[in-house]
């Protein structure tokens, strides 16, 4: 509780990481999940939000600018709130587990939640098509490498780079951008470890 | 070059972070890559390594033993050579982006290479099937959700992490796991970064 705990009655700040800012009304669904996070007595910034420095270099290409946006919330955040929902394909979206990671390393709090249920291994086998079984016991892929079967939701990295365990819940496929109440349950537990 | 500067004459140290650790043959590919990057000057370890510290603690569950084993050894590295090659699917294997976050987030050199050459946008029409170009220009998947156009070669976050420019080569698909060309294009590149 970096922030929290240096400016005294300062709530905690969380940033939002998922790849929900793809979706066409990205920024009114990132001002929903904000206002969830206030009523728990967290403060939230979303990758739309504009850090408070570095100051933008208009000089960068966009993709840049972005990137650098992106790290200083990071930087300047208690704790990142991530949307770990299978993004084409058997994993979480690249740019959030990047940002658990950078969050790990920093030495914030991780919290992570999914609106499917379906185990990593499973969604490997739906997703990647044809693997097999070998006499070893291993599953492996159509180019030979071997699945994980940890029984866990994700990469054993993705996993183990979290504070407390997974939020998840199986949102039917329609709702699955857009839901909330998965969120709302995640930012509970984060609000209960960050002292909200 | 936090272990060369502090003690002198050893090596720098990197980690070879990558889904290559799912190969059949898993440990001696990453010896073959380790051999390479010790004629450039450099240490290199595998997540097949123990690492020096913590000890292991045989009472946790496997994948919590090699995820702590796997960030020890980023801990302990002055930077990652990561395997970013895409990996069932448009971008590089989570667990490897996962590692890159990490490092970027301890201030860890990160070098990156790939086995193929074709961009992310590309890719993701390639391996997500139908997209469509909305009258806004945007590229959207078939949930809607809008794909980076960036002429980037992963998700930007991925991309912003790297230390130095990705290498890649066009590598046939048979061999584009076990292919060590551009991998040692990437050490080198590392080494006189690094200093080595």
């Amino acid at each position: 509780m970096r922030n929290a705990e240096a400016q005294g009655s300062r709530r905690p700040v969380v940033y939002l990481a998922g790849p929900d800012v793809f979706l066409p009304d990205a920024v009114a669904q990132a001002e929903r999940r904000k206002a969830i996070c206030i009523r728990h007595g967290l403060s939230a910034v979303s990758p739309f939000d504009i850090p408070g420095s570095p100051p933008a270099d208009a000089t960068l290409p966009e993709w840049r600018r972005i990137f650098l946006a992106n790290e200083a919330h990071i930087r300047q955040s208690d704790a990142v709130i991530a949307n770990l929902t299978p993004f084409r394909g058997p994993s979480a979206d690249p740019g959030t587990v990047y940002e658990v990671g950078l969050a790990r390393g920093l030495g914030r709090f991780v919290f992570g939640y999914s609106a499917t249920t379906l185990g990593f291994t499973n969604r490997s086998h739906a997703v990647w098509g044809p693997t097999r079984r070998d006499a070893d016991g291993i599953w492996r892929d159509r180019d030979g490498l071997s699945v994980e079967d940890f029984d866990l939701f994700d990469n054993l990295m993705v996993v183990g780079g979290l504070s407390v365990p997974l939020v998840a819940d199986e949102v039917p496929a329609p709702d699955r951008w857009t839901d909330l109440g998965v969120f709302e349950r995640c930012v509970a537990a984060a609000a209960r470890v960050l002292g909200a």
